[in-house]
């Protein structure tokens, strides 16, 4: 039978300080850094051996990953990048309060912009040093794939390819795979693994630095999930 | 004007105890880590930035890389690691004693094993558990591929093919490239490049934590070299 980790980067010095991070690379925090490594003893205590990683491009989930695979003495292992891996881009909201912001526009408008998947936050200027067309690592992004606003809608549209050409083959060659990732594209994989309404969806909150099992049956679909 | 780096991983616990190491997977010494940033803030301060690092499957060679790439603020570039860039293997003698391999074997017959490009060290029993067959990083290499001993010539000739087919592309597609990697890989690298001699190759001693610059022409040919 073959599993699946999926697993949340540790806290960050803005989950901390309740701002809104998105693609902002925010580095881990000392709680982070030993929420990473205590998934990677989780993962070794229960026999994990991975033959393959998935991260972002955020230093939060790579930091994880390397903490976790450190503790687990499989630094070896591949490991694969991609943006499209990166937390919901949060647009003009990100590195904003969550508190200040929710007494600007009200909590009913900032709980739209957190949780209604339709929803998109206040566009970012491309002028403006946040937008990742001026961040080297972007750089070959078609225009296209630059954001300046992201909906829950938007950000499993840029997931869930990566799922299907990148993670989906690595899985049917029985390969044993990590997936350290961010909130939202996590939420938008398991939205789509378990077949979640959008009400469903919203309500998901995946707590930092948890493994999250799923096992799969020969045509990849769920026997069961749970946390280690 | 393209340029190369190659790095040799910072001090290891076995540098320190004077120990024969091969593909032994010992872990950074606190100077080893503190080289490690040193050459990130070195290549940073000069104004490298990689598109693409290669490293072997070696933990030392590893964490140099990430605690580079992290001081650097480059963690996001793609990484792939090879076991044709490990260190030389060094059958039996793996684990022990420098002084004490001299004082059973003489000083004449170490240095032929350290340092003549087709002395063999001892050979390593299958049924050992430092052979290589014995550990899953290792599972998908051919039988003929896992080594029971290595002279220096037969590491370039695992080493060579990892360049032509893996790392010459990259450069040729004018990507930045960073290598990290071990003592004898590295020399068996060097000495192809700059065409030295078995002598001239023997005589190479490459210090731990040092970026080795290339400048290299459009042909991939060496304009000049030199430590950061």
């Amino acid at each position: 039978m073959q599993k699946l980790v999926l697993l949340r980067h540790g806290e960050s010095l803005w989950n901390l300080e309740n701002r809104f991070t998105g693609w902002t690379d925010v580095d881990l925090s000392q709680t982070g850094i030993e929420q990473a490594r205590h998934a990677g003893k989780l993962l070794a205590d229960n026999g994990f051996h991975f033959d393959l990683a998935f991260t972002s491009v955020l230093k939060r989930a790579i930091k994880t990953l390397h903490l976790a695979l450190e503790t687990m003495d499989q630094l070896y292992i591949p490991e694969e990048k991609s943006w499209h891996l990166n937390e919901r881009f949060y647009g003009a909201l990100q590195g904003l309060n969550k508190a200040e912001t929710v007494q600007q526009y009200g909590e009913e408008q900032v709980h739209k912009w957190r949780r209604d998947p339709h929803e998109h936050p206040p566009v970012l200027e491309k002028t403006d040093p946040r937008f990742p067309g001026n961040d080297p690592r972007y750089k070959d992004l078609l225009p296209s794939e630059l954001p300046v606003t992201e909906n829950l809608s938007e950000t499993m549209d840029r997931v869930l390819p990566y799922w299907t050409n990148k993670i989906i083959p690595a899985l049917k060659q029985k390969k044993q795979v990590i997936i350290v990732a961010h909130g939202n594209s996590l939420r938008a994989l398991i939205q789509y693994i378990d077949h979640l309404s959008d009400e469903e969806v919203t309500k998901l909150d995946i707590p930092t630095g948890t493994p999250w099992v799923y096992e799969l049956n020969d045509d990849l679909s769920r026997i069961r999930h749970y946390y280690l």
